[in-house]
């Protein structure tokens, strides 16, 4: 059953606002010691001076200047891209930054809110398009709910679907991932889990809408990445994308991948492999109190040390663990690679 | 859109060994100071002396007269139920408690295994119907893993699916109903969400197949158990039976139904009458240091005190809540009615 | 043993930039629609006018016009404060909030850092004694550390433990209150509980220093709030100050105080009355997504019906049914108050 | 400031009932397919055979013969351990596993059963004097709480500390080590964090006081383990012993050592060194679903492993890393020795 001779794919990628520092509720005019004047491309330029990726990821806004990344238009994105020979990997309308979006955006209960939304992400669908891209994301942080007895859950969910639905009609060609995260900024966000991502899908009904699975979300929910991504990809290959970055599995700290976790990783990879993902990595990451550039430098490195890993070891070496389903063989074999002896 | 006018059913049962005192993996040999010799039979008369609850829900066994139920026949039981006014609200086969359930059941790898728990599902289905009960529920406590490279969670899935696919054909009288946990007795159990649950139905795709929720299990999920109800229901009404206790959202405590939470679960209720729930809710406890009879009697009183709670507010109040979408007239509202002023 | 026969003092208070809607990392601009431009002095007549509380707690920064507060001087504040009956319940100097303090503040690696958190921690007592306040907090958000072999534990600790001597000498008249959260905006705080925070409190070894205890922190720590109450009250009253909001026990999301949490906070304030708390009660929210203004309100309205409900039932009724220690009996008394029948 | 000049010290050890397969709350009879008749004697020896540890651990009941460790006698024991080259590195009274100590042990409200926990403690002592060893271990598993208004945790703490007072005067040769939990079989233990632990160990005031750190309780805490460790040794040395496994920071699995964390246990075998223990560090698993031998051996060769890790990448490097403050080249470096390249 395990695909095991699938080809490595090694695509990894980054959500250019990772190389400026951010701002928390705390610190609320941000990290860094001094303003971030770069234009998006500028960072495009960064990306492929860097020389670690093969993509860059974008934040598409209502109004370019706006928040984020900057003023630009599609042609100098198109060119900058070029000459620096990256792919776009992707595009996320901001659907979590703007005052009009706190009470929901696909889901709000306002109709002018939803279609504004939805609107918004048109405009994302079309950036991707026209740069080259077959993937948009969808994040839908401002909506859920935070107090008891504010949300009609079910209307809430029925619109998510409806605009879901018109979004993947809009261009059948570009790929729409769901990211669902447990909490934060909304307390009770309407897709949670990996597992209602994918309840979601069955209600739109479209081949064109998968899921996009941030690892460090999956950390810190009540679910195992490795099994997330066996599950969303033995429906249908519905894993779409991957977001990229690391934990403590007790909030989105979005920390430099790698860092914390390292066999929950390689298990992750494994499946990946196993399963024949064949889109981009990209790494999303809060560089609050370290230099962004090399935050984003170490996240890449060990994508590509992980995946190297796995093609050192062989995938047969884990599909035959699995079948011994041996703890004590596995846990063994993974420390002698990892610490020798 | 609310169904506020359906009609309150406040049905209320308990399982039968909620009666006893359970061990756990530190007091092995439990936590009563005496052996409990009462048998299945008695534990029946007791809940129909008790005069709280209309129904009782069974755990089957291989053997009558393994552990946990004690000796009984179908026409024992049937007669004694009868005596006490009682119906059989449900039948749980015991996938959990045998040493051959270790790895799995409906989804170990080795056939024979899965095999012997078909059989032991049937047998618990002929029971259910025997006596008059359309339900059955199934919690895979041992499907799942604990290690990394431990398990094939496609395969383990697949075999899941296949497993209640012949479950339900079996008796299409009969309603089964899947129970997720996020934990326990697995780290990573095969169904792990309300939404897992849900993804699991649709690859069976019969319509005799719903979800036990478990109130505790959802508390200490990433998932809200009022959402989790309004998204099950709100799925060709799937939500087959209710399992009842309390914990504080950290661990399945299956303590004393509402001795911890109040607003969350008064919002659980209203959800539950607003989508014509119309099964019962059973109380599901580990009474280790608190006296069994008057743990679930205390259960069963919160339950009755809110299901009346809602009767007294009205529907249409909390509907206007709702649709009001502002949290500080909710709690202001909920105060009153709790603390007064 | 009980001291049921303190008085009951309900001295609430609120920090007065809970009546601003906040930011967070991902509406970094802010969630309300407008520009705030209410100065302090504005913000403690709002506060005199809602005529909910008896004091108010400032937030003090280096340079008044900072942000969060607005321009002020002593003379102002006191003037102010006096016109509208109001106290001055406390200070907090804003450690947390200045790009100089991401690497922390009495415990950075760097001296100067060190010096300059120490010189704005005077400040705020300084302010404090002005204002006729005998109360400042520390809350060290930006001391800790997020990412592995980042810091020197040892180090860090004892600096905040020689910062924090420096400071209660300063002045022995003002309490000082040391305010731990388990984590947010450092993965690991310096002071991450109620019980580490006792445990410095003895390192520094002075009468003035204590502990504010925020309930939401202790609420998603491994604690209990009636619990972290008795032990610092028995430890010589070392509870200094109490912030209040509420969540759901898995982040800070310093919402609406009794807006989720009901009898957990009631034990919690049985324990308050009995140990014989005397000092003020302050609301700490971040009102994201509601009115601020009403937030407020509504968080003191239930400050004042559960010290209401702890007079009505009269503490010799809690008294008993700890001395009985039948959890059934207790929740059966609880029930019986809240809910009726 | 470090000490990284101390010399590694390497000490192993197991506690005897890993080697036995254990029953959880589910799988009351246990999960071993068939019954373990083998005697406390011969898990000495086996573990002798298996050649891993230095030394060995028990749990002593009050009446030999009794659940968990056989019948067995001090002679006996002192004979086989000497047989087979082994210490004894610690002796737990079992205050967790019998009827009569469900509502507490030392800090039990009845006089009758405190007396009766000291009298098995001083058992567990004159064993642990008799047959060589300084050290006697107390895990308060039973003793806490469950339910809110349950218990007065002011007496429960008092009569702890003076429990464990009377037990440090009566062998003070004996090193005495309180266990923290943040939960279960209590859903709020009397000693629920290291640094819970230190504040009791200040209240006893005795110098054979100190704490046994369970890692696997540290990383389902909201606790750091490297932290905790640097607190505790910084304190006077106050870490006498430590109980080694895994989890995945949401529930405590006792799984093998090393199966899950990799760079937070490196940390922490770095702080270990750097604060000079020098005392063992003893296996404790549950078997549950795993050849309890092999899991117990994978254990130890996981923290081999890692005291050759620290040694080969020398104690300097590690120093240096955090005297750095980069949290990139740290992780650049684990990456590196980690995964190569």
């Amino acid at each position: 059953m395990p695909t095991s001779g699938s080809q490595p794919l090694h695509k990894y990628s980054v959500i250019l606002n990772n190389y400026r520092r951010p701002s928390d509720r705390f610190m609320a005019g941000g990290y860094a010691m001094e303003a971030d004047t770069r234009t998006t491309i500028e960072l495009i330029e960064l990306a492929g001076r860097q020389g670690l990726v093969q993509g860059v990821e974008l934040i598409a806004v209502e109004n370019p200047g706006d928040i984020g990344v900057g003023t630009f238009n599609q042609a100098d994105i198109k060119a900058v891209l070029a000459d620096n020979g990256l792919a776009l990997t992707g595009v996320m309308p901001n659907l979590w930054g703007n005052p009009w979006q706190q009470y929901g955006t696909l889901g709000a209960a306002d109709p002018a809110t939803r279609r504004r939304s939805i609107d918004l992400c048109k405009k994302a669908i079309d950036l991707a398009a026209a740069c080259g891209s077959e993937y948009v994301g969808l994040w839908p942080g401002q909506d859920g709910s935070d107090y008891i007895f504010e949300a009609d859950y079910q209307c809430m969910w029925e619109w998510w679907v409806e605009g879901v639905r018109e979004l993947a009609d809009y261009n059948p060609a570009i790929r729409i991932g769901l990211e669902p995260k447990p909490n934060e900024p909304r307390a009770y966000p309407v897709i949670n889990s990996a597992a209602k991502a994918l309840v979601m899908i069955q209600d739109v009904g479209r081949e064109n809408v998968g899921v996009c699975l941030d690892v460090g979300h999956s950390l810190f929910s009540a679910e195992n990445v490795a099994e997330a991504i066996a599950m969303l990809q033995g429906r249908d290959r519905r894993l779409f994308h991957l977001h990229m970055n690391d934990n403590y599995n007790t909030a989105d700290l979005d920390m430099i991948f790698g860092s914390v976790h390292t066999i929950e990783f390689i298990e992750a990879f494994y499946w990946l492999r196993r399963t024949g993902y064949s889109h981009f990595m990209s790494v999303d990451l809060f560089a609050y109190r370290t230099e962004a550039t090399r935050s984003v430098e170490q996240s890449v490195r060990w994508m590509k040390a992980m995946d190297a890993f796995i093609d050192r070891c062989g995938m047969q070496r884990f599909d035959a663990l699995i079948a011994e389903a041996d703890p004590t063989a596995a846990t063994a074999f993974l420390r002698e690679q990892l610490l020798g002896g």
